[in-house]
């Protein structure tokens, strides 16, 4: 995102360059110094499980409204990512979960995100929309909508995760969702780089 | 921190509220109702080894100068984690490192940084220090330099690796970095919520 305003002193004379002893441009106000540093986000998430379901969420907002997620958004700052995964899975299906652990780590470096979705199990057994739902089902993986899910990040731990129910193990899966630069369909992307432990 | 002047419009009219529908205070221009959302920072390392010796590097710069690290740095946009913790390999230690899978993920909520360190080995023998670093070694687990490292994330990293020598098997950690609120010594913090895999 480009600075048009130093954020410290308010001028306008901001540069894009490389800082002293650094090796790639940055925005920097010429007048006070300061460097506007730009780093990817950590979205975190939760893939809830309730007597061999899945908890999912219809978007009640833009980007992708009325498509299928997993409960998951930006992590903020001062919680760890465990945190974040548990506050959206409330925030999203006001449901409450007890993480088993991390389930799959996927970096998205073309919109500098970095995915973390955890599993865990629905504690009781109540969910309902939150502010940014419009919905919240319980799914069995026969009936995962996979023409309406939201992003291909979903998609591949929906994937990750039916693979691990064969297996018999739900393991830990990194790697790197790639889009190619020519799209035809934004959702269009695959995953590469795969490691599973 | 705190925001002065928006980045967009360069208005000074920049607010500290609840943006509508949501839950927390994000700084607001009031001119062009830009938000400046501020998230926490990914810190990419690496814990590379060669001959069962671990690559250390001395910091030349502050924060925690001439203290003992492992390469470690901020994860840039358009990079994934794994590439993030090669880069900074490469610039703080001049090593090139294949890398076998993530090690530690640990939290550190207290300053708004999420650190992941890998475990590899080095690629040939050569390294050297970089720009950063006023020396780089191999050091054996005998020789660890305790009393000189840099930070907790990298102690708590390091007696990890120990543990997991002793087990016989190089796993997967979570757990989260805390800080009591009065602080008799800045390196005073340890390890809790602490998940293995």
């Amino acid at each position: 995102m480009k600075i048009n305003y130093c954020s410290q002193c308010g001028s306008d004379n901001v540069e894009f360059r490389v800082p002293d002893g650094d090796n790639r441009p940055r925005f920097i106000c010429a007048n006070c110094n300061f460097v506007h540093y730009q780093n990817p986000n950590i979205v975190a998430g939760c893939l809830v499980t309730h007597d061999e379901k899945i908890l999912v969420c219809k978007r009640a907002i833009e980007p992708r409204r009325n498509t299928w997620t997993l409960p998951a958004g930006f992590m903020e700052n001062h919680e760890t990512v465990e945190q974040a995964a548990a506050r959206e899975t409330w925030e999203e299906a006001r449901a409450e979960v007890d993480i088993h652990g991390l389930f799959t780590l996927l970096n998205l470096p073309h919109i500098n995100q970095v995915y973390m979705i955890y599993y865990g199990s629905l504690v009781g057994s109540q969910f309902s929309p939150g502010p940014e739902s419009a919905a919240v089902n319980l799914v069995g993986v026969e009936d995962i909508p996979w023409q309406e899910l939201a992003f291909p990040t979903i998609r591949e731990t929906l994937r990750l995760y039916i693979e691990d129910l064969e297996y018999g193990e739900v393991r830990f899966h990194c790697g790197d969702i790639i889009r190619p630069l020519v799209l035809s369909n934004p959702r269009n992307a695959w995953l590469a780089n795969r490691k599973t432990r």
